[in-house]
């Protein structure tokens, strides 16, 4: 009976465990096919993202390279000043303040300074570089030193480039030697390997960011490096000496300055309009610095020796002699269009100067006597002068 | 017979089924647990990467906006001038010269120009922005200015930075003033928006591509932008004013100056190595220069007060006075590590200065004498100087 039980229940439990295992073995075979199928994916995964790793590395290996190299290019070109070596190493100078002067074009503005001394000029300061506390004490000076850029130099790209591409000439003609020329840093010529002027002024008051001097011989828009009080026990010298040629025909003075006589009312007509932006006080004062400016022969060399040939035009009626004057009046080589020099049918010649948004017309003699005729407003000044102080925001501080 | 055999292979067959099946679904089980470990591994494998990914992203993008700054800062800085905007327009000055001066350290190195006669520099110029050439007819003008870098200023590379980015103090203390400060434009100190000086100097000689100056107030290595003829008639004003502070003690002359027995043998040795490289003569001409120097009291004001408090070290001993003198040697704030200064332990004060290649130990006491004890050769400031012409080259010029 035990066999006979026993042979009728082995079938059964045989293949009901057959049955669960084969379950069980198709369950874990379909588990691992997904199982590996999911492996699949999550390594191709791992080799989409190795891949992109590797992409942004070198990406980024890159954009460094670039950046050092882009810091290394800055470092050179502005150069620290540890380098031995000149040629690398360059000091961006940027202007704290511009020149609003009086002298609106070249043409008549002085070769020296305190040569004319109604000239008057307002430097403006860079507030954010030149807070007005840098100026304090400074009006107690007489006089101050200006230290500028020769902004209208022809050639000021040069700066931007490799010295060797630069043309540079090292000598310049001087008036004394009749044509003969000196080295450039024999004279105060502009055209200097770096273009920086030296002037001095007379300080007559502080606001502000803004001090106004007289005296000047600087052109309207100069830009400034710096001021420094003068100290005569430091750069008042006695007994220094100059060459002879610097002696000879410094500054010519004319026989005489004779106003027409309708002038003062075409002045005060000028005065209507120029007087909001002007730093004198009254029409008669700026004829009085019309007076001065002309009572120096402001014309070119050329002009002086033929004024009436029409032919000569010197735009800016500089004289070469004043390479050893002002520094920056003396731009003979620069070709500006400030005509200067009008010719009339009848031979005569009348010249104009520009000054605080007039336009001054005026004939001279060939004894040096100067006529000045007319006077008319200049717009294209005046509109250039629209962001100007003007004299009677001063009037507290000179009184 | 065949239900006897059935039942005798039944059992076998059975077993053997279960066996198997029993055993593929082990071996399924267990190849899925170790592909489900495998999975998790996979997981986190691709975490990391993920995590690595996102942060080279981050870093790649950092990069990128720094390399893009800089390509902007390096175009800035190179841009041609023709902005209005004067924050933008920096003109990079590029010195044409180096100062080669008798002063190797700024101690010592004179507050005042011309107050040293015998103080003498070699301003050597480079040859590829000036020609030999552009210095014919210098040596007939008696003096000249210099426009040099504030070079050893500590805060010089603000130059290259954004004006609001840089600290400026607009007033610096005045000694006059007893500690009360004035606007830094009413000062000759170095610490100005843009860091150029001003000096004049004597002119001795011109050879080649170099200028021999005498005295000069300049120290060794200084950057020379430009130099200009001094002209009496613009540069000398007379009756020029300065306020009441700035004539307050100036300069100290100390009581008396005397060379202890041995140093004239002292400096012959010394001369023996410093000779070749010197703009002396001889070692009776460096000694002058040494009494020259020290007639002039060059301890800073703290030294001056307390001289024998060993507590205070000034590095390089100069006077807060000096706002108002030479604009080069007056850094107040400069912290160089020029050690001027010993104590002794008998309380006595031994003060050094470096010139020409030799370091001068000197006493001071309390009524002002000093007493040159020793000199000693400075091998570092020899070393420097190892690419110096001698006087001998000069003496032609000279005679």
């Amino acid at each position: 009976m035990g066999s006979t039980l026993n042979s009728k229940w082995l079938p059964v439990t045989s293949t009901v465990t057959v049955a669960l295992a084969l379950l069980s073995a198709s369950t874990a075979v379909i588990s691992l096919y997904f199982c590996r199928k999911k492996s699949k994916v999550l390594y191709s995964k791992i080799q989409e993202l190795e891949i992109s790793l590797n992409s942004c590395l070198q990406n980024s290996a890159a954009e460094r390279q670039g950046r050092i190299r882009a810091q290394q290019d800055l470092r050179k070109a502005l150069a620290e000043p540890k380098s031995e070596n000149l040629e690398q190493t360059s000091y961006p100078m940027t202007p704290i303040g511009l020149v609003q002067s009086c002298f609106s074009t070249r043409n008549g503005t002085p070769r020296q300074p305190l040569l004319v001394p109604l000239a008057r000029a307002c430097l403006v300061f860079d507030s954010a570089r030149v807070p007005p506390a840098s100026l304090e004490g400074l009006v107690e000076y007489s006089h101050c030193w200006i230290i500028y850029v020769f902004h209208l130099n022809t050639n000021l790209e040069k700066l931007w480039k490799h010295p060797s591409r630069s043309k540079f000439k090292a000598k310049v003609r001087v008036p004394g030697l009749k044509g003969g020329k000196m080295g450039v840093l024999a004279t105060r010529s502009p055209h200097r390997p770096c273009p920086i002027g030296l002037t001095v002024a007379k300080v007559e008051a502080v606001r502000g960011n803004m001090v106004l001097l007289s005296g000047v011989d600087l052109v309207d828009g100069t830009p400034v490096l710096d001021i420094k009080p003068y100290l005569p026990y430091c750069d008042s010298i006695q007994g220094a000496a100059v060459p002879e040629w610097v002696m000879v025909d410094n500054i010519l003075a004319v026989a005489s300055v004779n106003f027409s006589e309708g002038f003062s009312s075409s002045l005060s007509d000028c005065w209507e309009t120029a007087k909001k932006k002007s730093l004198y006080a009254s029409p008669d004062e700026l004829q009085c610095l019309i007076k001065q400016v002309l009572s120096w022969d402001i014309r070119s060399l050329s002009q002086r020796n033929q004024p009436h040939d029409p032919l000569i035009k010197t735009g800016n009626g500089e004289a070469p002699n004043s390479a050893l004057d002002s520094d920056q009046n003396q731009d003979q080589e620069a070709s500006d269009n400030e005509n200067s020099q009008v010719c009339h049918p009848s031979g005569d010649v009348t010249y104009h100067l520009i000054l605080e948004g007039t336009n001054v017309a005026y004939r001279i003699d060939f004894n040096g006597n100067v006529t000045v005729e007319n006077v008319v407003v200049s717009s294209e000044i005046l509109n250039r002068n629209r962001n100007r102080r003007s004299f009677l925001e001063w009037r507290d501080e000179l009184s």
